[in-house]
């Protein structure tokens, strides 16, 4: 059988330790790297007790990747950029799950972000969601693994923009964030005494996640597209549940859905609901993102709701979906994960 | 001083219990009556033991209630209007928590309740949201307090709207509530074992909250409004955040920080954050509404965000507000609420 | 590929639910029958949208089970017991979720359970926990499944009272549940709005699993134990923690870490920690049990702990387990279930 | 009316804030000084945006104290014995919610704590359990604010201790808190992402409330007492419950309702539960200890259970208590608190 060597790069963060839950069980992969920054020396087992893996935690360095892997995931807060074009040139294939390669302009990248992307110079670079580049994916040397949010709102608008079918180029996102998103990194305000019984939104209108959106959601509409989200944290460790808001040429329910079908009924991890909406819980612990949506059939203000896990179909899950595309396996190989409910 | 009479039909209900919870240190009120339908006979104390109130529940019945109080809240699904012609012929004022008495239409009333509503007659009524209507609360017999959604929808709109600063009459409000609105009665989908890392959107576009906006905002706005509202469902015990987006012809936030000090810098219960978002957890245990706001100053676009404790400003505390300014004492009195942090 | 044909009687309750979850991944399984008592005629995903199993719900009955299935969970209230004889008659084994099968005196059971179990007669029935009792299990045709308080606290005595090391046969154990022990049936004391931010006792000094556990610890010891159990449920859905306070011979950690390992390092869901303690958390999504220890080494009070996910572990995952090993399949087949973290 | 000029050292954590929501609504307490080590100069209101407070934090100088405070509260790590003499010397009463003035042989404090505490030379110093204590207190200079555990256990088992009716000077002491007992700074393992859906033990057999609640009990049983003590903590962020096992004489229930309230009858802020156990949701937000209890009548084996909020009764509301003994105040003024439902 296929075997594809993998390394992880920033092993004990919570997308680190997500690729790790999931690709030990995957039948295709085996683990050969792991790097951590701040815990170089120690084996991971020390630092998460709960996980089966006797791997010792190595610095990121390019010669041992290359001599090891077959793909580098970098789940890491910068850096993927520096070390992309060594790594590609040697042969390794790339999926960053940070932001690096995730914009066509590295301008944009630059005013949003701390580092800085000079240029993707000759790289194969994709934004990596598969449900709308899968092809050009497959030819890629350099994955961009989308944001969290990106993901929640680009899939379900996929199929309406595409047959555009909405009247006003400006779209109401909010979108809603389990704590997990924030990372394991301490903060006052992300204790488990501050988040209980608590909700707030931040970076209101200002979130990085924006310019990512608008240039796919521009891409696929055709044309320049405006987008005001309001991102909200709230007591729940996993999940995304994205509302979104929009003024459509639709007139009833079964003429949405039908559309939503000829776009996703072959997806393997796309779910519609006909009726009634998703529930976080319903995706926790999966790769599936799943869709409801009503509409205003006065004034064709149409609401989509999405949710997925954020650190799987947001993050690393998608992330599996990508190498599993770049190598040509199955594209759920690995991900056949059913929620954990309740 | 002065001393109201006080009775709470409904009393072991999440608002009841709240009601008892402020009126028990109110420095102006005695409790004098309770009833619960389902536990006539029983002492409060055996059924919720944390409470030192020594009162038997009885049945509703008018002329208990008449004979004893100046005052009845009613905390009850319905019956509330069944009653109120008798009490107010009878010198009792009524304070309803329920949907009775919200709408200035009985007919819409009907389309979106159980009971019937089949006129008002001669009843003093008001929409009782003290920020908006104070001078009609004064004068009332009968109250309708406002819906825990409308009210943390209709203060941060109201200085907006009376300015006429809107350019669409279309305003799209995503509300996330705790569960305690949900309120006490047994249902699976309420469990502690659903809710707990669970989010999602309910009764989206067709909440009974929307007609009992579109009538006070149009109100305000002397023109008719339609609102497009998503309520949500979150992990949380107590708490609402309405995040409203609006066109306007906004250009600066200082001018909206303005407007919204020319209307609510000498309320007691409004506080306005010059900076910074909300968060449900400043608001609970209190009657206070805590309000921000960014501004999209390329297209005017406004993000508005509201944070009440629902079973206080959205239901009991607004309640008691309204009994103060009914009874002329301090607006305040017995509201003087800190919030629980942490 | 060696297949068994398995039934779920009580498919959409927790446990039945945490069965299917495990069973359709399950490399040796394919489920053939599913009933629900109150859904018959539905199909699952109608009730469970989030799980990918089209199977309608099916009455309860023996000859169809009989037809289809080479072995039957019932993950049922009570009536594992009324069908038993005639499934193991015609040839089908039985794993029972439910305590009809874990007292080797009926009368005991009578004594605490509604339902009556008149006599045993001719099965070979077994206690049901593989680190104890695997070779009985091997021959069994009714298993009985353990409880998950019993499961948590015989697991990680077995090895200390074996070797005779206690000195005071009263055992004082000490044990905190999630809600979903409690199972799905609405109540208004595991609401959410009521178990959040609350912590409780209850049935202390008389949960019916404490003649469970005496029966299986005394037979251990060889010797009458007594067992002072109080259990507690707590805001969390998955897990059990027990702190079990013993007096003991022991004078050095040391010495306890050894008795551990002599008995559990081949173990494939047993986890002993040789310092720091396990949370929950740990195990969350697992089959597995991890232990830690602490002693007072001057009076030799040792204080065991133990975690375990009360669905997996604490049921289906046993129930498993104990499958796997009646029709001599690997005993990890389908339980290499990574936890979720976080 | 009689007033008390108080100050608050450490205002920004959790038990100076709670400190804070306590006195600011006392009707004998004017706030004259806040000190907080790391925000010096700026206003408790832009840290805490949620509270009505105008105060500028000031550092911890014994002069300005001095000048403005009839009373100094202590919620700050250590340094509050550095200060104790001086304060006490110019007449300024000193309650330390820390440990600096908890222990009758400074040694033992020593041993257990980072900071020491040479002598306690002439300083009037009491350990501040008012429903043990309360004489000792209202003579006190300086009162050693009791920790949180020690006070769920003390107040339980003094009448039955003090009644000598154990059989074994052996008890097992096992405690579940909230988080907020671990404070407010940044730690990996306190995150929401963390502490939700986990449960774990910490410092078993090991706990520096040990020495204090082994102090403190022996005095009162007249012999030597050991604890064995197992804190957990859980995904709550305010509550204890401590559920306490012990070997008695006593033969029926009755007898330990009687003893209880023989002692308790008249104390404001104990509640004993004739039946039942108590919940800790049931004191959130109160300064009650709700004590609840089961016999089991063969061996005399009891099981005793305290609930209390570790923040009021477990430090400030306690603190305050204290305040009002030492000033010859109602000692409930301020202290009305009602438990916030649900």
């Amino acid at each position: 059988m296929k075997r594809v060597r993998v390394g992880v790069a920033g092993a004990t963060g919570y997308t680190g330790m997500e690729l790790i839950r999931i690709l030990k069980n995957h039948p295709n992969v085996e683990i050969t790297f792991l790097s951590s920054r701040k815990t170089v020396g120690m084996n991971l087992k020390e630092i998460r007790p709960f996980i089966d893996l006797e791997l010792t935690l190595e610095p990121l360095d390019v010669d041992r990747v290359v001599e090891r892997c077959d793909l580098l995931f970098t789940a890491i807060p910068s850096g993927a950029f520096t070390i992309s074009k060594d790594l590609v040139k040697k042969g390794v294939k790339l999926i960053d799950l940070g932001a690096d390669f995730r914009f066509d302009d590295p301008a944009i990248h630059d005013e949003w972000y701390e580092n800085k992307i000079e240029n993707y110079g000759e790289l194969k670079r994709v934004y990596g969601l598969p449900e709308v580049n899968r092809d050009e994916i497959k030819k890629a040397d350099v994955v961009g693994n989308p944001g969290c949010y990106p993901t929640s709102v680009i899939i379900p608008l996929y199929p309406i923009l595409r047959e555009k079918m909405i009247t006003e180029n400006r779209i109401v996102i909010d979108s809603k964030s389990g704590t997990s998103g924030a990372g394991h990194n301490p903060r006052e305000d992300l204790l488990f005494s501050e988040m209980e019984e608590n909700l707030r939104a931040y970076r209101v209108l200002n979130h990085r996640h924006v310019p990512e959106m608008e240039q796919e959601l521009s891409k696929i509409f055709g044309k320049d597209l405006r987008v005001h989200f309001t991102p909200h944290i709230l007591p729940m460790t996993r999940g995304i549940l994205s509302t979104i808001y929009l003024k459509t040429k639709f007139s009833c329910r079964e003429e949405i859905y039908r559309i939503f079908m000829d776009y996703y009924s072959e997806e393997k991890f796309v779910r519609i609901l006909k009726e009634g909406y998703p529930s976080t819980k319903w995706v926790r612990g999966t790769n599936n993102i799943m869709i409801g949506f009503e509409l205003d059939e006065e004034d064709g203000t149409l609401v989509v709701l999405s949710v997925i896990d954020n650190l799987i179909k947001g993050a690393s899950g998608q992330a599996v979906q990508n190498m599993n595309i770049l190598f040509d396996l199955p594209e759920d190989a690995g991900l056949n994960l059913p929620s954990l409910y309740p």
